[in-house]
């Protein structure tokens, strides 16, 4: 086993910080947030850290980190109240991790990448075309997060659209079968081929 | 593609929500918290709610439902102050999931799995023996989540255990090296395979 106290953790140059850092707590969710400035600029960002805060209601949480280009996101969603979480699936990696450029607030990844714009009725923010999964989501509460001065955003969902083919009968969505990724670290993705599925546990 | 609004996804029957709502976000990480309380009763347990918060300070977050089992994991950290994060991997899912069960707090999850409990050096809390990542963390805040009654714990990770064939030479953590898991939904369990390296983003 390798092993790294806080110290030399500390002591370690940027990049290799930052992969090992990213890599330990395991696989993340990989999605695309969608949103549109009052102005009507589209905006679509890579993010690595959606996460379930309940069902009931229906609560994701994402983290936002205000020195990036990613605040691009936040100032939208808190100007307009809405926003899209999208899954990144197979055929789309490359262009998926290309929003993680720097563009300027004026430049939509939308006309940089493949990616599509699609409106359902009457939601503010844009979806991506052809996602397995589209979540259109509205802003709920933030966090401000004092050890790191990051943001945890989180949103109500208020409409789900997932294609048939992901879903079971008791509603259980097996990502495998629409080729949707999951992100290693910063810059690692990968497409799981199936899931096992356990049944519920009671102490033996 | 399949439609759910608001109002239906809230009229679903229970079971059909949380399997719906545990899904749509994306994969999760897969994880063993281990923890042991101030009277020497040690606790794991299965979450997929790890998250990165940041490299510098290294920080991860975990979201605790007080109404669930899962707090004795929180119990034991507020009154120690330590925990560990443990990666779940191919051979022991089964037992992985089977943490998730309702035991009583005087009953160790290590006592009925095949996990097995690792001390290094004197930090208080166990780790999984034999997990390709083992996490010694400290808990540094906690944010109390006013849309429903969630927790969100942060931690600062103290020392980081790591199988060598994981490890990238610019420390890039390889998680399918180590057939580390990803979470599906509430009880589904995937082992990825390989992961594809993309190189850092700039504007076209």
């Amino acid at each position: 086993m390798m092993r790294f106290t806080k110290s030399q953790i500390e002591a370690l140059p940027h990049l290799q910080k930052i992969n090992l850092i990213n890599s330990v707590g395991g696989y993340k969710s990989a999605n695309l947030i969608g949103s549109k400035s009052k102005n009507g600029i589209t905006n679509l960002a890579v993010f690595s850290s959606v996460t379930h805060y309940g069902s009931s209601p229906a609560i994701l949480g994402f983290v936002v980190r205000p020195t990036t280009v990613l605040r691009n996101t936040y100032e939208n969603l808190k100007e307009t109240g809405f926003y899209t979480i999208n899954s990144i699936f197979g055929s789309t990696l490359e262009d998926a991790h290309h929003t993680s450029a720097k563009y300027p607030k004026e430049i939509s990844e939308f006309d940089v990448t493949s990616f599509s714009e699609l409106y359902l009725e009457d939601f503010y923010a844009p979806y991506v075309k052809n996602a397995p999964i589209q979540l259109g989501m509205k802003f709920l509460e933030e966090y401000h997060i004092k050890a790191n001065n990051t943001i945890l955003v989180l949103g109500e969902i208020q409409n789900i659209n997932i294609q048939e083919a992901l879903v079971e009968k008791d509603l259980f969505v097996n990502l495998s079968h629409g080729n949707i990724a999951a992100i290693n670290g910063l810059d690692g993705y990968t497409v799981p081929e199936s899931t096992e599925r356990f049944t519920y546990q009671r102490p033996k």
